[in-house]
């Protein structure tokens, strides 16, 4: 049985989301951000970087989101979460993996962040203003992917759906305080809609509480 | 015959190891970035991000350095640079692949290119010194794990010689202009000199030009 060190809509949402696709067993391990408890000892030694999710696999403690999705997919292929190792479907999985959690998923904390860069609250807006439009572009980028100006599957990575959807409509559901947030672009939009109405991602949004809308503001005109 | 797209020093670095060590047949294709050309058009077709380095391998243009690094490993798996795909030892490689990629990594190009969070030269120096900071506090987590706190292996995902190790390396070197370079940390510097140590990692230095010292600046005490 896994278990996994969660904070609701937190990074911890791709794991969780990937382990109710698999259909494995696992507990959800709350971490209590209000107190602090991802800097605290006990924390830090499963996870030097006091960062969630971390996954615990009977003697492992594994931590980093991706390396997290990783190790489930390739511990159950038969759930085709990723494509086979060796394969150019592979390739381009890694390759669009990568690009959200080096990329897009690191300027979103950048933009959630701002102060960790900055020596006052002038300087922290000033970076956050510039992270936001970082995130535009990037996420432009992906657009003009699933538009089919790339790969162009239906999926991020190709025809199959595999986890790198799912870690790109965790990141997508971020942007949702933005002034032109992921879902303002067509076929972002289309994708993390499907991507959301699977009855796997349904059962880890009702378990960590999130609700509609998923992918904007309460009463926004974004999308 | 694999190609490579590089520039000397770059996130290109690994993967050119990464081929040597494979003892693959390859082709270094110069990318000349004071014309920006890894921002012309041809450039942007092969990866949209206008970043470096790109594999070209048959049909498919892979860009992200971890994707083609895990990529060319998983395509040689008798190179021995990764584990095997659903083990206890692969979770922990990619634990720490993953966090120099989005960790690591992405704090050294903010440090290397702090301009762009910031709208002027003072924000940008602001920024930097953030950078430079946490990079050090990123460095001192991964010289904890070398020192036998975590995983304890000699290299950085456990006992066996993997990619993970080159690609600290590269990111190590890029440390060296630092007031506290990654090399004035004693695990880490016996580990980034043990692996730019192996001839396929020198060769892949002298394609580049690349001279010693690797790990610190002409004539510096940091080490």
């Amino acid at each position: 049985m896994y278990q996994l060190y969660y904070h609701p809509g937190n990074a911890s949402l791709a794991p969780h989301a990937v382990l109710e696709e698999i259909g494995a067993e696992y507990e959800l391990v709350f971490v209590d951000r209000a107190h602090d408890q991802h800097k605290s000892a006990p924390y830090l030694k499963l996870n030097p970087s006091g960062r969630i999710p971390v996954l615990i696999d009977g003697d492992l403690a594994l931590f980093e989101t991706a390396a997290i999705c990783l190790h489930l997919a390739d511990r159950h292929p038969e759930a085709g979460l990723a494509p086979a190792p060796g394969s150019t479907a592979r390739a381009h999985f890694y390759k669009w993996l990568m690009y959200l959690a080096t990329t897009l998923q690191t300027e979103l904390i950048t933009y959630f962040y701002p102060e960790r860069l900055a020596d006052d609250a002038a300087g922290a807006a000033q970076v956050k203003r510039h992270a936001e439009e970082r995130v535009g572009g990037m996420l432009d980028i992906i657009e003009a992917e699933l538009a089919g100006n790339g790969n162009g599957g239906a999926f991020l990575a190709g025809d199959a759906y595999s986890l790198a959807d799912i870690y790109l409509m965790m990141l997508c559901r971020w942007t949702r305080g933005m002034a032109r947030p992921a879902a303002a672009r067509p076929h972002l939009a289309r994708h993390i809609d499907q991507v959301a109405a699977r009855p796997a991602i349904r059962r880890s949004f009702a378990a960590e509480g999130i609700e509609p809308p998923y992918f904007t503001l309460p009463g926004s005109a974004a999308k």
